[in-house]
């Protein structure tokens, strides 16, 4: 039986999970009519990107608070599907995949490969050519996103090098009488150790949220829709091929909250 | 229920933990009898402080074997507390752990207390002053081991992009019908993705095997057995504290296999 943070940390990934199939069904109606008028008219297109942050704010928003109650359960998630969490950096995606993505569907074979998609099933996920300026752009925000991650992870290094220094050792070392014993000395440094992880998580879904804002700020409104499009048929293929291995497995239902 | 494969891998784990029991039961028991006889014969520490070692490598071959037939499983292992999951780095510690956890046994404050306790309950976790040769040893081993592990780190990080990456986005973007859909391709995919998974964990175990033997070597045998004795410690308390944190939060019982 799932305690009660769980079921709420759980409810709060699947609604975030059903919220994207939702906005991948908008992007896609908005990108053919879109297509269908050759519309000029970019309004709907932009409302649509600033929904897609609004929502991720949202989403960070409501996991740092679940956190600050059960941070640890975040790092590794028992509703997530175990092919995610190998993927998992700081309770998330990287966001350096962002832009891997935007290179990706730039690449010339994807391009290629992508006209004969297109010309059968409509012109629903074409990035469209990138500007040498845009290119630049996003070299430099690849630059900047990386080195960012980098401190992040430098800074997740620390917290966990910490469990082998004072004061968990010293408490480990002088004041218990058996392994595993618990006080209160213990309970203080745990929930110090789990205070600063809620620091970590926040600061990464920070910089996750800032480099799609920048990325989508770099991209037309065309693009960035077929950006976020893409985007989210990824996340959701990861998510049902991870139920997939898992099922194979033999591990349950990861939308059963039982 | 747990798969066959699930109930193996935690097997392994279980196992593992109890012999850590083992050891450090061994590793104190040794370190009486070497401090009441006040010996200078170093052969049973030195072939105490060997076992250890071939326990382990023979827990990471197990372990790699495991691996291969299901390898997502070992990145945040349903088997492990919440706790220890946040902890993980590639599966496991990080070796440069190790080397901070010499550094605070061997940190003033921390002898400065141990006085305290031995006269307490006797003189079985001193680890003993660290000669200034040791000192820069040390130091070299862990600029050493800080790069290995950041080379492994950027490794895994090239792995978890490559997910937005050819050929998984081309497959989505092109092949698919609708979200999730399974084909030969994507299985292919990421079968590709997990063998490469597990060529990063071996590097992992192989470099927290590598750094422990090396660390090992520059310590004296008594030094080696504190030391030895403090990890083990340190490593059974982390488990039992994420078992009472868990269960606080509902999480059931990690040593259940059904």
């Amino acid at each position: 039986m799932a305690s009660e943070d769980q079921v709420r940390s759980q409810c709060c990934f699947l609604e975030w999970m059903n919220l994207q199939e939702q906005e991948l069904a908008e992007l896609h109606q908005a990108l053919n009519i879109h297509a269908a008028t050759n519309s000029k008219e970019n309004i709907n297109l932009t409302q649509l990107a600033e929904n897609c942050i609004k929502h991720f704010q949202d989403y960070a928003d409501k996991r740092t608070q679940l956190a600050r109650h059960d941070v640890s359960a975040f790092f590794a998630p028992a509703w997530c599907t175990n092919f995610e969490n190998s993927l998992l950096w700081v309770a998330g995606c990287r966001p350096s995949q962002y832009i891997r993505l935007v290179y990706t569907l730039h690449g010339l074979e994807i391009e290629a490969q992508l006209i004969q998609f297109l010309e059968g099933i409509g012109d629903i996920k074409n990035l469209g050519e990138l500007s040498s300026k845009q290119i630049h752009e996003i070299n430099s925000l690849q630059g900047k996103t990386i080195r960012a991650e980098e401190k992040v992870t430098t800074r997740m290094a620390i917290l966990q090098e910490d469990a082998a220094d004072n004061p968990i050792v010293v408490i480990v070392m002088k004041e218990l009488r058996e392994v595993g014993e618990m006080n209160g000395k213990v309970e203080r440094a745990l929930d110090k150790h789990e205070q600063d992880m809620v620091g970590v998580l926040e600061e990464a879904d920070r910089l996750r949220l800032t480099t799609l804002k920048e990325l989508l700020a770099i991209l037309t409104p065309r693009q960035a829709m077929g950006f976020l499009a893409a985007s989210k048929q990824l996340h959701l293929c990861v998510h049902e091929w991870g139920k997939m291995r898992d099922f194979r497995h033999g591990r349950g239902n990861h939308n059963n909250l039982s």
